[in-house]
């Protein structure tokens, strides 16, 4: 089936979803629970076929180990969506409301967008979660997985979809797009007015074609090029600490500090302490000249270290000579998603979090906080890294739109 | 000065807006409209240049009208800037906050997008508005306005710099962009990372172009192809007066009523007499046979009528058999822009606005109220009709995006 086909069907879905009560899309997520858990074992033999294929092609340990499901993963999987059936219906909501001078009453309503399209990489995990996440949110989800998923994926939507079917929805809210062309991805960037958004989530080459190519309004994620800048005015310790989780807590992720910036007047104290702590991790610390003085295990920097999301154990370091110049840096290398600040001095917190532009800036906090999870939301699709419609950790009311629904008695302009 | 130069220096003039104070916008604005009404002579003198090569050109009289200002008309424009100023500022508004179970303190914040790119026809007035709402909600305004107005834009423009740099605020928060030439909207539309959002105002050609070149996000504004339906329990009275006031209060707007669609249960009672007051108001009804068998003055209307916004007095009338045909020739047809039910009945005023996907949807209520100063937003730069970002009239509010602040004391993941 073409995908402008299962966008169609996707919109004839939509129609249904939209109109659906909280009560019947959480029985349908309990239902799709339950159904993962029941029909477990197609779902293992199909991830095994995808492993096996995985091994053939020589991927890496860590991506089979990404792909892989077992029994308790599922049961990990299906908890989610039990956990998404618990949270209010961001449908419905009254988001503005106001009677007019005239009597007319005003009110702005969340709706889901409609068709939702998302392309991704590895985890079958985000199968269920995508499917999960816009059927709670009125939403029917076009998905586009990795090829390497393919048997898993084809699998969970098979499940997914008869036990959508079975709690009275359209089990067309759920649809897999093929994976083995690239066509189905240009198919979906061209399907403008069937498909309502696109959310790129993976590599930065995706996300940026997807931008530059959709003519479907696209929510960018991702890249994360986040700084950790520590302050004259540090707690020092806390700063080393606070460093360290940012950036080893978790390497591969886009919340992983990439860059630190160390104010000149705390240098002395602070670079020996971190550069240690570094080593000790593993570390390997790029930095600039003022920095090399410090460790013969720092390698010099380029100004491309400085635009680099390693996702991995390095990371790049300068001195700055003052907040402004550390607010300057970030503007430059800084892609918007978390930077953070240690500090103790309240001026310079307000004026870093009033001067910095990102989705989230952290105060005497580590980068990783910046996620749907720590954030309390419950469910996360994504973290936006634009400015337009989402911004952030995106949880459910992110995926949705409003209407404004005006009330007359034959109200004449 | 290219486009991307003018981009450049408008991100730094939105580095110093973005952390200005109320007091401060509220200033320039206030010294805004005191420069335009004290400098009226010379923005006159390049209104009647264009004037003048206007008349040369053959513009219409309608289109002249639009384009010719005099002494009373800079006066509102400039009390438009003062009602601004008397707006809350919407930049710092906290979304949503929390303290979460770890101690850290969550805060989502309204901030201005940045820069903000306008591309819009005619009317000078256009140009004072967005650059004041733009100001007001601290963005960096690039303005594109048309060749016809090119004197009159650059008078207007060079007091309103003048007077914000008066106000202590960059005069690059607003900037005027060669009209002369295409090349300039093409630029705009690529200069993704400097320009934050674009937003096109004016034909669906202009709009159509720009959603489908532009890397720059793009909140699409304007086309609307609204619908009237007339449910077999309207009171027929105020169901006349009611699409007489949609179709015909003012013709060329996006909010104006194009089509009009009639429960075949009352049509016997409703259709003479609403066809009746069309003829009285100069109105062409487009009809399809139903409708015909009315009166002879109906002209028989393709499929492609009723897909036309017309913009005139023309109007499309179908008669159909139930709300739910209804839902569905909206749903093919319609533009998202505004939808209109007349009924007494409740659960049909229900029906139509849980089923209709309208940016807004009106109960015994006339279509032209879908409008920013209708609403009270008391600024509006425009009416969108995508579901990504801001749906229906864009005050102060839609011209900002967020920023999540957390603080916390050294706190770890």
């Amino acid at each position: 089936m073409s995908v402008v086909e299962q966008a169609r069907r996707g919109r004839d879905a939509a129609e249904a979803l939209a109109v659906a009560t909280r009560t019947v899309k959480d029985a349908a997520l309990r239902a799709m629970a339950d159904a993962l858990v029941a029909r477990t074992p197609e779902i293992l033999t199909a991830n095994a076929a995808d492993l096996a294929a995985g091994r053939e092609a020589g991927l890496s340990a860590a991506v089979l180990d990404r792909l892989a499901l077992d029994e308790a993963r599922v049961a990990d999987i299906a908890g989610a969506l039990r956990q998404m059936a618990a949270l209010p219906d961001p449908v419905g909501e009254v988001v503005r409301g106001a009677t007019l001078p005239n009597g007319l009453e005003l009110r702005q309503v969340r709706v889901p967008f409609g068709v939702v399209g998302i392309i991704y990489e590895g985890r079958p995990n985000v199968t269920v979660d995508a499917a999960g996440i816009c059927l709670k949110s009125g939403n029917a989800a076009l998905l586009r997985g990795s090829s390497s998923a393919a048997h898993s994926n084809a699998a969970l939507v098979a499940v997914l979809r008869d036990a959508v079917a079975g709690a009275g929805l359209p089990a067309d809210a759920v649809q897999l797009l093929d994976a083995s062309t690239r066509d189905s991805v240009k198919e979906l960037m061209r399907a403008r007015g069937l498909v309502d958004v696109l959310i790129p989530r993976g590599g930065a080459s995706l996300i940026r074609t997807v931008v530059e190519e959709s003519t479907v309004p696209v929510i960018e994620t991702g890249v994360g090029n986040c700084h950790v800048y520590v302050d004259a005015a540090a707690d020092l310790a806390k700063a080393v600490a606070l460093t360290l989780n940012s950036k080893t807590q978790r390497l591969s992720t886009c919340n992983t500090a990439e860059s630190l910036l160390v104010h000149a007047g705390i240098a002395d104290a602070f670079l020996p302490a971190v550069l240690a702590a570094f080593t000790d991790a593993g570390v390997t610390v790029h930095g600039d000249a003022r920095v090399a003085a410090y460790s013969d295990a720092v390698v010099p920097a380029t100004d491309e270290d400085f635009d680099t999301e390693y996702l991995s154990a390095d990371i790049s370091v300068a001195v700055v000579d003052s907040l402004d110049a550390a607010v300057a840096h970030i503007r430059r290398h800084g892609t918007g998603h978390t930077e953070a600040i240690v500090t103790d001095s309240q001026p310079a917190a307000r004026e870093f979090v009033a001067r910095v532009d990102a989705a989230a800036v952290m105060v005497n906090a580590s980068t990783r906080f910046t996620d749907g999870g720590e954030f309390g939301f419950g469910a996360e699709i994504g973290i936006s890294t634009q400015k337009l419609h989402a911004r952030g950790p995106m949880g459910l009311p992110e995926l949705t739109s409003t209407k404004y629904v005006v009330t007359g008695d034959g109200h004449l302009r």
